[in-house]
């Protein structure tokens, strides 16, 4: 080991991702110079994972890379944004050099597919932690917020809910699952699929939209109360993963699907008379998401089940735990 | 303690700093939306500190987080750039109400005088590490790099190099000093001052620039290695301050202002025809900087004293030891 953080930059983080006309200038001076399109508004989001609190410790660094990616890219998804640059603190014990190779071919892989470049970036020796700050544009005025829903707007989710808290258990050996369903639900937290181009695409529709990261039922409800509203959500119209409902059955699935955490679903709202040209011109199907609820003027957040409100024992996830 | 993560963000977090009109949407939703000026390039630099690597454990709360916000200014004012907008990810044991309290005045306080305004970021438990992410602005094609400069060019430094390596030395108990020039270091390294305003007026001046931050001698090698030349430094012209001669006598005085770090001062290029001009609208006194050499055609950088080449035990300090 004892790469100098110059070898470091050299090797592993100059031209990560993708190679982009607007970078100015890129990783190695005291800092990057980017051209932000004129008409548009600079979007910034900066997240933090660290080991053993975000993920296990001894994960597989290509996963690492890409959550540490895939989470901001949520975070910028829910705006509607598009990303572009990428810059990352990375703390880490020692050098090691597989570990580095593999963690930025994650980190590299997907921001390569979704035409971000990283641009600058700090490294530092301490505990494993990541810290990725991604920045993007969206026409100005035109950005997707958490409080523009109103009472009246439908609900909606993209993918399924619940996958990645149950790869979390099964990481850690708390929850037990046949060789398939045990790979495709480590699969759904440790490579997690930002919600990119949905996002992108729900600007001409949705009314407000949340990236679901601490669990459906604590950020539909942030939704909510962002927008001055309630949320009263479908207990049986939430999708489920059919390797989610063959390890836990359907009602361990179901709250799982409401509470567990590290989704990066996108929840959406849409005012009623978007919703017959959303479905049109964005197949649900094909999109992957589904109608699961309403926004509705009594404050607070419920899951109706059989007509009547359900008990849950906790409603989501904070980091602050 | 048992605050949320949204208790956090309201109760310190939310209106931290300057206020802003080109903030759209602050601290709050997935991500942040900010007006760049039409004219302008952005500027984007993230720096982490870690408690035991870059600061002592125990270290005063807000000096924490005056120093998280101080090196990025530093990097921007090497660019050249008007800082403007923070993101913030704060990994920390637990949240501790006085120790955020202060972490966060000494950041706010800082952030303020230099009208930047927080507008996002994360909280999570771990090991204490902090990442902030500085954004900015520069009128395009306008800003300082480190690749700038040219054989000829005379080299400046600002401020006074190795009183911060020596705060740290007083501050680890390392080194003894008496109780005002101890006061006087241990100020210099908890509290530097990132020089903005100098950054910026260079712009009509200077070649090439960058940040003090691993030794003057390092850092000034990667100026002249940018700008493929060599660096040749004066031993008797370094300026030093007083507490710092009194400490520690001339001869090691020196060697710790070219070999020292945390000193977050400008080390910058200027073509021998603009010199002139700089002095005279920059006063040296006023704006507290002093030519300490010059870039020569021959790579590498080296130390002249009496005439002689002069050798150093290390040359600078990087993050990854």
């Amino acid at each position: 080991m004892a790469l100098s953080e110059f070898a470091l930059i050299e090797r592993y983080f100059r031209r990560c991702g993708a190679q982009r006309a607007d970078v100015r200038l890129g990783v190695g001076d005291d800092a990057t110079l980017l051209a932000v399109p004129g008409d548009a508004e600079l979007v910034a989001a900066i997240d933090t994972l660290v080991a053993g609190v975000h993920f296990p410790h001894g994960s597989p660094p290509a996963s690492i890379g890409h959550r540490a990616l895939a989470v901001n890219l949520s975070d910028l998804a829910a705006m509607g944004a598009r990303p572009a640059w990428a810059l990352l603190a990375l703390t880490l014990p020692e050098a090691e050099e597989n570990w580095l190779e593999e963690f930025t071919t994650g980190f590299a892989d997907l921001a390569r597919a979704h035409n971000v470049a990283l641009v600058g970036g700090d490294t530092t020796r301490g505990p494993l932690c990541i810290s990725v700050q991604l920045l993007g544009h969206v026409a100005a005025g035109t950005a997707l917020t958490r409080g523009g829903g109103n009472a009246g707007d439908v609900l909606f989710v993209s993918g399924t809910c619940g996958d990645a808290a149950a790869g979390l258990a099964i990481e850690q050996g708390q929850l037990a699952a046949d060789r398939d369903a045990r790979a495709w639900l480590r699969e759904r937290f440790l490579w997690p699929t930002p919600r990119v181009a949905l996002g992108e695409r729900l600007r001409g529709f949705a009314s407000a939209c949340i990236d679901v990261s601490d669990g459906l039922l604590a950020d539909a409800g942030r939704l909510a109360q962002a927008s001055h509203a309630g949320a009263e959500l479908a207990w049986a119209e939430l999708p489920l993963s059919q390797p989610l409902l063959e390890v836990l059955g359907e009602v361990r699935a179901r709250e799982l699907a409401f509470s567990g955490g590290d989704d990066y679903e996108l929840c959406f709202a849409v005012p009623p008379q978007n919703v017959a040209r959303l479905t049109a011109q964005l197949p649900p199907q094909e999109w992957r998401y589904a109608r699961i609820g309403v926004l509705r003027a009594e404050p607070g957040t419920v899951v109706m089940r059989d007509g009547s409100v359900m008990e849950f024992s906790h409603s989501g996830y904070e980091h602050f735990r």
